[in-house]
């Protein structure tokens, strides 16, 4: 499965376009499920097939095994959830949105079948391609490899949803990370409940998505002229 | 193409992982190549359609059409390229590994049919999943985007580099980007002339890329326990 194939064909291309548009993320998954060592192990090599810069490949995947780790990290979030309320309470109509707010189901983690903590490692000095910009690009690559996972596992008929709704200093002491490694997400991982039709803050009337037209420019930013053939999605 | 479908089938799957697996960032383009609009609608469509924290859809991308401002970014570019190469020689055996680096193909920019910079757009103010990392879960949405476009480029047939090989701050001037909107990518993209078998950084012997056992760990940071069925790719 692995060998590097030179063309696609018409067919393989669409099965590829229709895991990319029928990725969500999910935050109602099937309790009690589980995943499959085969299938994880899929999803996580194909995480590791990610581009890095420089080859520093660092993203390091933490598989939470245990019961009670995850309850802590449970609250952990649930502590977040409420300060994301409150934050939400200071803008224009706040306590209107922090009430809406509170009413979205925001994550799964206690329902998931797998819960896995990504960390962006400790640099290893690497200078190709980010003497400008290191952390931008070493944390630009963990989250490639997320979306890897991500996308792998929508192939694999399985719901993944990115919790960000956490302390990352309380959390990177909870998973005994060493002092400069930085969790990035908790992955939500498992048999969904629901496949959202469409993005499921957008079917709950949270926000709107842009439509694709408004994020291009021609050669300066802000600059819109159509590019031929962009439609919205 | 764009319905979500609920279940993937065992062909589409391997059709997936076929992309992924395949996918490589490619600095050698087909000189003169240009790139389908109907393609390039279709690649752009899928970055738009990667996850964003909070539905924030970060992500601006910047055809760049005129070909003296693609020279400015090539000078540019080059001129990054030879700081790189003396931040190299303050290293360990540092001077032997400059001469190999300035040997090493590091990008296609001149060549490459298409040029997109990626912008991460100014700060809109999302407090929803970015209360404790509001920069990094922007650039992450952004990240996903392109790791979105460089997968649906290479089901396309088409090549994508990454170059991050720059001042930002000189190629947000060029671009006339506003005050605090940030480049993070200049993305080649057009007909390969060869896919590298394995990251080029390694069939160089630049680099060797991890086996997949290191990055995984097991509850806790460092903690390598072997996760059934995984193995090296």
């Amino acid at each position: 499965m692995k060998k590097a194939v030179l063309t696609f064909s018409g067919d393989e291309r669409e099965a590829f376009y229709r895991v990319i548009y029928a990725r969500r993320d999910i935050r109602h998954f099937k309790a009690g499920a589980t995943v499959n060592e085969q299938v994880l192990s899929r999803i996580l090599s194909a995480a590791h097939s990610a581009p890095s810069v420089g080859l520093m490949q660092p993203w390091r995947f933490i598989r939470v095994q245990e019961r009670s780790l995850r309850m802590r990290i449970a609250a952990l979030v649930e502590k977040e959830r409420q300060q994301t309320a409150l934050a939400l309470q200071d803008e224009c109509e706040g306590e209107k949105r922090a009430e809406e707010f509170l009413k979205l189901k925001v994550e799964g983690i206690k329902e998931c079948a797998e819960l896995i903590a990504v960390v962006l490692a400790p640099d290893d000095g690497t200078v190709f391609g980010r003497r400008t910009m290191p952390n931008e690009m070493a944390l630009c690559s963990v989250a490639c490899a997320i979306q890897n996972l991500w996308l792998a596992a929508r192939a694999e008929n399985l719901g993944v949803g990115w919790v960000s709704m956490f302390d990352p200093d309380a959390l990177a002491e909870m998973l005994h990370c060493s002092a400069t490694a930085k969790p990035v997400a908790l992955l939500c991982v498992g048999p969904a409940d629901v496949y959202y039709e469409k993005p499921m803050l957008e079917q709950c009337g949270w926000r709107q998505g842009r439509a694709v037209e408004e994020i291009l420019y021609s050669d300066y930013y802000g600059n819109r002229q159509e590019i031929v053939g962009v439609k919205s999605s």
